[in-house]
């Protein structure tokens, strides 16, 4: 090796010594390293996402409930770091990684590292019932927002045909599973809609006739939130005529509705906001990973034998001093990007390491206009004033100052006028009109 | 017949009496009729579409093209016809049309009828070469402008991607077959992009060297403008770096480029602006159309033999004295809606029909920012001044105050900035990430 190393020194260009840090997935993990690392001499970036864009996951579920579009919390990686000119973006999809060769295995080919930081996140999970996903989407995805909202729409363009009660009943029924921020969002989402905005548009049907269930399997909703909170916010949920059913096991989901233990609801909407694991990846390079996917590392966010190596936001597990671990959300994700950044360059400069602390800055969730709840150390909020705090929260961490304005614009107009954005039902075979004979010229989901 | 019809006159409930008017499509055709006729007592309208929304088509480059959203030019029809409470909408297929029953056959029941709007508009015609559509596809629905989109920005992926020359040159290689309004607008959009926009996104590769190829059968481009005007557009195409091949016919489409004759072009992507044809519903309804499928309608816009049956728009063949015929363009289809609906007025009050004529207002297609072509009448306008008219006469007939709000919002920043909106390449299949087995948590396309 050494003999290999001094060869390399005397062959080598000024870019050549350059350390290669390989970046897997740009989330809040991976952008916040490669800012880190950005036009610094010394350091080259490669950053490999299977999609062209960084998503804002904490607003996706108001593209679902389109409130907003899908531009506007999404960036192209590109666009993002242009300026940083030492990183380079691939569109492309990570295989596996041979952590002895260290080099990462991609579709377009090997890429070598010198230091690899893993943030691929997370997906859904079903708890081994994977069959549910047709009748349950999760969220996490555009692609995905976009199949929820075409569900609800397609709901309300049903019961508004049917002339069957039943059937229109069934329509009219919506059931979230899981009742943590996402559940709660969606379900709030639902029951303003039905409330608020639809009524006015369809003839047949009566939207706030709408009934929505939120079933979670613990004690109560929004659990990781101090109990008085998650009271105040169940009920919110109930005057929007969410009806909240806690100790509630899914125990089957198809297409007529959701099972739990003896009772059953007959639905024609069922959305999953349950169960979430961590990227393959972990799992298929062998590594120590916990019981949700999740990468085990190291106080220094590196994995345990290989400190070239870390893992960050979703996809890792980080083992807090009291054998807890850190949550899968937004803030852990961005402060171990940084970190793990940091670590990179302090590496290089030869200094020393120094373990991640992670500074809790609270958490919060929204219930719809006006509602929702925050918690920060021991202060607890909810009401008009929490869901102001929330809102200024978001606009303030949106990717860009032009997401910021637009953001801002649609969410004024909507909360002056009590209307929602384009709810599109867009059907995605770009071919449909050559796949059915009929009349119409446009795309269509039936 | 008459004695059935007197005892339902003694029996009828004022409800009953009302003219049942149902509209297929809600195109400019389709609304605009509707619009008449809303709030008309002694009327009750059923609008039906395949899709819930209302399109824009003007700007449907714009989506593909990523200047702007789906939002910005679709609103569903629920919403803007909230306000005609005599109006039904249904999101549904319409199949056939029994003329002798007067009912409309759709896939969620038959729906009779007093009077028939028939309004389905086009689709993209291959001239018997239907293959080709998956290398070259059309753009004419949003799921087709997202497929556009997503092409295009694949290749600049690929091109960055990929270290040989040659696959990186037929990657920046973009061919659109047609050279109307619509191919010029994708030709002059592409070029503008590579351009102005995309240079500093990539490291690997020279936006500026992307190659555009316009390939149009005719003398010259844009056949329906004067001579001047479009000689004019094929200069301002040729300095964003399109090559404008005139009396070009395609012979041939495949994956890896277009044969035209015995030339060929090398090109990953190849985009369809050449031929339309009307809905199948007319050629399966068994009524005379033309050689596009198009209805042949009387001068009052009815069926020969059906005078309560309409049809309106792309999907109606209104023959001029001079023996041409209307184009699909949208001021024809808006003013036949409209004449159609105050047909319909006339008709129960018992007032004579009168014959359409059409108001020719003039023509104008856009090539880029401060390029544009503007043809009324003798007057022959190009450049920023047709480009500015181009604009506000856009933003004028966008269909609400909201969306001229956010249209005119994202193109004067684009303008400013030089920037396009958000190039998200999305893969539509929801549940993507199960499918395949990989590293990262979204969605993608490769």
């Amino acid at each position: 090796m050494n003999a290999r190393t001094k060869t390399y020194v005397n062959t080598r260009t000024p870019e050549e010594m350059k350390k290669k840090v390989v970046i897997v997935g740009g989330g809040f993990t991976g952008l916040n390293a490669a800012r880190i690392l950005s036009n610094k001499k010394d350091v080259e970036v490669i950053l490999i996402d299977k999609k062209n864009y960084h998503l804002f996951q904490p607003l996706i579920y108001q593209v679902a409930m389109a409130a907003l579009g899908e531009g506007d919390i999404a960036t192209p990686l590109r666009n993002m770091l242009a300026d940083n000119h030492n990183v380079t973006v691939f569109k492309g999809m990570v295989t596996n990684v041979d952590l002895e060769q260290r080099k990462v295995i991609t579709d377009f080919g090997d890429v070598e590292y010198d230091y690899l930081v893993l943030a691929c996140g997370a997906q859904h999970h079903y708890f081994g019932n994977n069959g549910w996903e047709e009748h349950a989407p999760g969220l996490k995805t555009l692609a995905q927002a976009s199949e929820i909202r075409r569900r609800v729409m397609e709901a309300y363009e049903a019961a508004e045909r049917t002339k069957d009660p039943k059937e229109r009943k069934k329509q009219l029924t919506f059931v979230i599973v899981g009742g943590g921020p996402t559940g709660v969002e969606l379900a709030g989402s639902i029951g303003e809609m039905s409330r608020y905005t639809l009524s006015k548009f369809y003839r047949n049907i009566d939207p706030k006739l709408t009934r929505i269930f939120i079933v979670e399997a613990a004690e109560r909703i929004l659990g990781t939130f101090a109990p008085e909170l998650s009271s105040k916010a169940t009920r919110e949920l109930e005057k929007l005529g969410v009806q909240v059913w806690t100790s509630s096991m899914v125990s089957d989901v198809d297409a007529d509705g959701v099972q739990i233990g003896r009772e059953r609801i007959e639905a024609a909407t069922a959305l999953w906001a349950a169960g979430i694991k961590a990227s393959d990846l972990g799992r298929m390079m062998g590594v120590e990973t916990d019981r949700s996917d999740r990468i085990v590392i190291e106080n220094d966010l590196s994995l345990p034998g290989h400190p070239e190596v870390f893992a960050g936001g979703d996809q890792a597990c980080f083992m807090l001093e009291n054998g807890a671990t850190l949550p899968g959300i937004a803030p852990v994700a961005m402060q171990e990007g940084n970190a793990i950044g940091k670590t990179i360059l302090n590496d290089i400069k030869g200094r020393p390491r120094k373990p991640f602390k992670y500074r809790d800055k609270g958490q919060m969730a929204t219930i719809g206009r006006n509602k929702a709840i925050v918690e920060i150390g021991n202060l607890k909020i909810n009401g008009a004033f929490a869901w102001f705090t929330w809102l200024l929260v978001h606009i303030y961490y949106l990717s860009t100052f032009r997401h910021r304005v637009f953001v801002l614009m649609q969410w004024a107009w909507s909360y002056f006028t009590f209307g929602y954005g384009a709810r599109l039902i867009v059907n995605r075979d770009w071919r449909f009109y050559r796949e059915k004979k009929q009349g119409c010229d446009d795309d269509s989901s039936s």
